[in-house]
């Protein structure tokens, strides 16, 4: 079996997603990549979480042919080989329908940098996609969905805002890992929530200082980071 | 007895109510039919859930003649009934005051279709009923539930959108099967949440394209369907 | 040991507060009166529920002196008091600090009836007191919180309506016994979250037609009640 | 090895943050102090919860010096210092981005005394502090944001009002331990959580009466409490 720690590793992030709260039935995928074989692992389609194996998952290449595995891969497959092919520092994806980061998607709003729990993980806003137009969703929507959101990177870099909000959809969020994007699903939707109460408190609450954003992001992010025991 | 298999979905579903927090002390119920029979199955009036066998569930005729069992049947029978014969595409039925839904039903809204997980399983608005008049109440009422659903489901196939709230009451759900009817009340009670906190972080939130309501609802449902491992 | 099924019935009530998530730390209590004996049993003050046992209770008569137990009782015992001394019919006192219900008694306003939820349990709105003024506080408050809720009741049934607002304070529930002031306890934060969620949705929706009411609550309640095995 | 009560203590502060739903991942952080020895037991920065032992704890003196430990202490270290320095009455500082209680923070508004649960606790409203401005962001910014909290409190007894909120950051609390301010971490939680909904329902709800919150606050703190055993 091809890939066998990076299947245990993406089956794990994808429960994670469960266990957190951020997925019900067969709802959300996460995937992983091998930047060295060029290769993805990822959740198959509509299986339930509680039996799932590291031998369910797919093994597709770059441009989604099935290398190894018996099921149909996510149906968002095309979306997160995009991501992988527009943003080469990234090597995991999770897309889920997590209630508040969801909301912000369907309300059209990016999500303001209000505090330090933002800037902690997330560079600056996060910011919403544009719709979608027909000839978008006609044509190869997966794809397409993937397309807009590089469109909406234009001028941000991924690893200072590892997750968008597809406008009327949901979040896709990334990271170094599948593990690290499944992190920061978790940590999408806590900031989403807070966000959200922020507004409803003060309609009119602004984003954090310049300087109180550098502050945060680079005390955890970069070569200057002090966080933790590294 | 009559009906094990039957008996035992049945009751599985009305579990599920409590498992998925849609349901607190003997509130709800769900209910199943053969159709090859003409019988159905439901939940015994004010019966506690931890307690419930197959054996406590009630049998009974489209007319809602007790064929076998020894309990009460739920008060919402009727409405159940008129449901089975007025939608013959339906295998069983759910009802729960689950808080976002009820929220809905109580604030007279249609839940609009703001999202895409919305579009996975309603094909358009969950659409809320007119009030019950002072002589649909008095008479049968919960009879008449049963007919004002109907009413509103004029013109909207109860296959492409399974489930409605009644004004002032709460939600009613179906599927295929109980445990379809249950698994829609536990979707629609996340989209009605996820619709409330959209509508609160922006009033004039709109519904998705219709384009990308048929992709998504069309990806899951009916010949086209391509979700899953089927 | 005085009333032994009363105490247990009663540390029952009280650690239901505990389970639906009504009461953290020490907050809440719950009381029922032998109405034969004319003694209540209360829960002690300050005292964990993960230790308390039946003869922790302590047990007063209708003035508030202590008959039976070594520890304090709730320092808001002369409010129940008040309660089993005007409102002969309850059995069961509990007092919480619940989020939803308390939130309403913050904001002054009765809990308007906006559904059948709320029909099926309250016969009209939940009503908010009046605040206490200095001079209620000075003096004996914790007996004029109950004077006040009194007050309240003109004009009103509490077994109608079994459960109040304290204005700025929280609610104070009751029914046929402990348990039973428990579980309306339950239902009342029910009523209220979806209250609360309603009017987010709808400034203007209002309560259900009078005709709605009155099938739901005497559907349940009184000599005519259908629901259950009864 | 030193102090170790105070770092079992502390340990138990550290986990019922994770315990009570206050930190996620490695967030949030508890210390507490020995006055008579002059030093501070902290969590170690970044370290899982699930496996923290008292002795990965890290003891420093007041001015931050490490005495005792092989990991770093939390980054937040020299917030706290401020505040034992300057407050010399408290034993325990906690610090976390709880959801509401953050809300209140990042729309940069004081809590008000809406109700008895607040009054019980907090002597007045929890006063947010002012943003920190560019220059004490760049300087020494965990110190500065203690400084910003001293200022803040001129004219407040940090005994009578144990809970603050850093603009746009979230809530440092303390108390007479390091459990003490972790409890008040829960009730300030609480407190924001339903002084958020009283809000959303009544955009005009005012303060308690200054005699009401005399005599919720002064019924359990000060010489003249009557709550409790003791």
């Amino acid at each position: 079996m091809l890939l066998r720690s990076l299947r245990e590793e993406v089956l794990e992030a994808n429960l994670e997603l469960v266990r957190r709260g951020l997925a019900i039935f067969t709802w959300g995928n996460a995937s992983g990549i091998s930047r060295t074989d060029g290769l993805v692992a990822i959740k198959p389609s509509g299986v339930p979480y509680e039996t799932m194996k590291p031998e369910d998952l797919v093994i597709t290449d770059l441009d989604g042919r099935v290398v190894e595995g018996s099921l149909r891969p996510s149906s968002d497959l095309p979306t997160h080989l995009v991501l992988y092919r527009c943003f080469p520092s990234i090597g995991g994806v999770v897309h889920t329908h997590s209630n508040y980061a969801t909301s912000w998607a369907q309300a059209g709003r990016d999500i303001p940098c209000l505090g330090t729990t933002h800037a902690d993980h997330f560079y600056g806003p996060v910011p919403v996609t544009r719709p979608l137009d027909p000839h978008d969703i006609e044509g190869a929507y997966e794809e397409n969905t993937g397309k807009v959101i590089v469109e909406r990177f234009r001028g941000i870099d991924p690893a200072h805002v590892p997750a968008v909000l597809v406008a009327g959809h949901g979040p896709f969020c990334w990271g170094e890992s599948a593990m690290a994007a499944a992190r920061n699903a978790v940590i999408l939707e806590e900031v989403a929530r807070m966000a959200y109460q922020t507004i409803l408190l003060n309609q009119s609450a602004g984003p954090i200082s310049s300087a109180l954003l550098d502050k945060h992001f680079l005390r955890k992010h970069g070569p200057g980071a002090t966080y933790g025991q590294k």
